[in-house]
């Protein structure tokens, strides 16, 4: 069965930004063993989106849409597609109670051009939309099954996974199942390095690689008649991973995030979590606080921005912030120490480094970041150097951190339990 | 004059990458006034690259396309482009040069299929790859221009920017110039009911909307025969939208983010900044310190996600937290003020909520924040509900805490500076 993809954006072809309802729907559509072989964009154009459209049903099983669902003059998704499928626009009550309830819980008044989002196709099946005003549709026919999704991922991505995933496992007769093996503390090219002959022989199972900050997640895919018979086809796979990435793994599923596998093991280990952040500015303990349920190990965190905070809040001595810099492998250790100290918490990890753009030197570079974490009395620091602009090096500290720090939970990283 | 984008790749089709080249061209086609109306994914296959680059000569004056240049069988996509525009491929005794120097540079072999990097369609212009093996190719005729550029972006933007960019430029005769009007505090529908007049009557200048989290940004764009023509098209229209948003406007450079506008509030007040977070866990700290230069005017934040931390650390009063609850208006307003004393600063922002998915009542549903404000002497908060997951209703709270924050230094939101 084969699926096209046909993202409706403006802001899409003016660059204003980046398509990643595009990646993150083909990464579904090939999971559930949907073959794409196209991806447009075109802009809220109602006649370039009818041509394409038109296009798209005689080569395509399946028309994927998202965008311009919202309700301005603009957005004509919905009105176009209906066209396109000669069905017309039909009030439907769930949908205008859903919004109205919307626009009474902010506190908003319903402008006369929202009320065009209550309209669905005639017959077509209404996906209501929990995080949005603009509902999700889908309408069939002899030839062609479009489905249309609003454009703003955290409206699109809860939607395609509590909604539309079921409904496409539906159409296919065979049972594709699929595992994440996810890994920290490994680049993309090392691991393809060490699987390139699993990846060069495969067939069913599947083994798929994708590069996320920090992270690799190996997707493996299995098709058969039954679950049963995909998940024993997976089976060895997974162990001859296991065998070859040992701890490196810290989820083999989808939906469990590097924050989240940490706070299992900080309760697993019944430990307790203080961060003090300099460069990263509070970007580690919202990542960890990400995972519902981190309250009961994660109780505080410091923000140390400038040295007269790392020594107020973390007591960091004033002599060693003077003699080897607020970015020193010295600084780290006692922040990760005074932090700990001040909260009482088991295990307290500290970043912190030079995310530029100024601020550099030829001995301290932009992108050096020293991570500091005490575990029980030790502490230990490491020495990184990250690429790229301030972001991409504030997010890569994160990752980093969070990698350090599962290390040490995991006894993969020990240090002297005296001082290090 | 109008372009069109197709990027070439197996890897795009299966959601192993985020198509970022395409967000990039667009955004640089938008500054050099090209019209884009469609963009493209295909994969490595020479039949359906054909179909789509034949429809693009006829609806495009301009053909963008990346990817498919490397050595092995699968890169067909400059010997496919070649027979559309009709072209023999030839060698290129320079690119061949450049080829083995940079095999020789990185002590690499070269295999047989390297040498097809070496051929390039009769006449056309060849780019040479400062950063790589492929070049890249201009080929011209009557009817179309095809540009053909190397997918990996670290070669692709380069070649663009060094070569390519000049080469559009001179095809256009107009002056495209635009400006990003950006607000804050109002949503889409309202901002757009607010000037749907103007979006219906324009034409030169125009203004196309684009809602972001919080926020909502205004492009506006004029043409003309030189940049002075253009901006005095573009300045009664900037006029106007301020006459209509006035404080809402937050910025008007594409390169202004909130944060960045609101660091730059702080320097010209000279007033220091402090954080409280609970349910934002750091993101809101985060968010602030993405703006360089913050360091100024932010010096430290707490993050105090359990009681007993928003006790020792900003000293809010047990009876406080056991009568009213960690998330009530009392909290946060004890947050804000026990932070701005712990720390010293004259501004202290504090946030507190429920960001679910669990701990959610009747009483107080998930998605209910307070956010308290402590400026000079006089606290305030503000009670807020959110709808969507955790990271949504996060991600929310930090945009609306800035622009309360911003409110409070315009003097738009004022309270009595004795106690609130």
């Amino acid at each position: 069965m084969t699926a096209e993809l046909i993202c409706v954006g403006t802001e899409l072809l003016l660059g204003n930004i980046v398509n990643t309802n595009a990646a993150y729907l083909s990464e579904k559509c090939a999971l559930l063993g949907l073959s794409m072989y196209y991806q447009s964009v075109v802009g809220d154009n109602p006649e370039r989106l009818e041509e394409l459209l038109e296009a798209a049903k005689k080569r395509s099983d399946i028309i994927l849409l998202s965008g311009g669902l919202g309700p301005t003059k603009d957005d004509l998704t919905k009105e176009t597609a209906a066209r396109v499928m000669h069905l017309p626009l039909i009030e439907d009550e769930k949908a205008k109670e859903n919004m109205m309830h919307i626009f009474k819980h902010y506190n908003r008044k319903i402008t006369e051009n929202n009320w065009k989002q209550a309209l669905v196709p005639q017959g077509s099946i209404v996906l209501y939309n929990a995080n949005g005003t603009a509902p999700g549709i889908i309408m069939e026919s002899e030839e062609v099954r479009m489905i249309l999704l609003p454009g703003p991922p955290g409206e699109l991505i809860p939607m395609f996974e509590n909604q539309v995933m079921d409904y496409l496992r539906g159409l296919n007769p065979d049972i594709i199942c699929s595992k994440m093996i996810k890994l920290c503390g490994i680049g993309e090219s090392a691991a393809e390095t060490e699987i390139i002959d699993l990846i060069e022989h495969q067939s069913n199972p599947t083994i798929a690689p994708y590069a996320k900050t920090g992270e690799v997640h190996l997707r493996i895919t299995a098709k058969a008649k039954d679950e049963r018979s995909a998940y024993q086809l997976l089976k060895p796979l997974e162990e001859e991973l296991f065998h070859r990435f040992g701890s490196l793994i810290y989820a083999t599923e989808e939906s469990v995030s590097l924050e989240e596998a940490i706070c299992q093991l900080l309760k697993q280990e019944q430990v307790t979590l203080a961060t003090v952040e300099s460069c990263t500015g509070g970007l580690l303990a919202g990542r960890l606080v990400n995972a519902a349920g981190i309250s009961h190990v994660f109780q505080q965190g410091f923000i140390t921005y400038s040295n007269a905070a790392k020594e107020k809040m973390t007591a960091v001595p004033h002599e060693i912030l003077k003699e080897f810099g607020a970015v020193s492998k010295e600084t780290a250790l006692a922040m990760a120490k005074g932090g700990a100290a001040a909260s009482g918490a088991d295990v307290c990890l500290a970043v912190t480094g030079i995310a530029g753009p100024d601020g550099g030197t030829a001995e301290k570079p932009v992108g050096l970041v020293y991570i500091g974490i005490y575990y029980r009395g030790g502490v230990c620091a490491e020495k990184c150097r990250f690429q790229g602009n301030r972001s991409k090096i504030r997010e890569n500290t994160v990752v980093r951190a969070l990698t350090i720090l599962r290390d040490v939970l995991l006894g993969v990283l020990c240090f002297d339990t005296k001082e290090g």
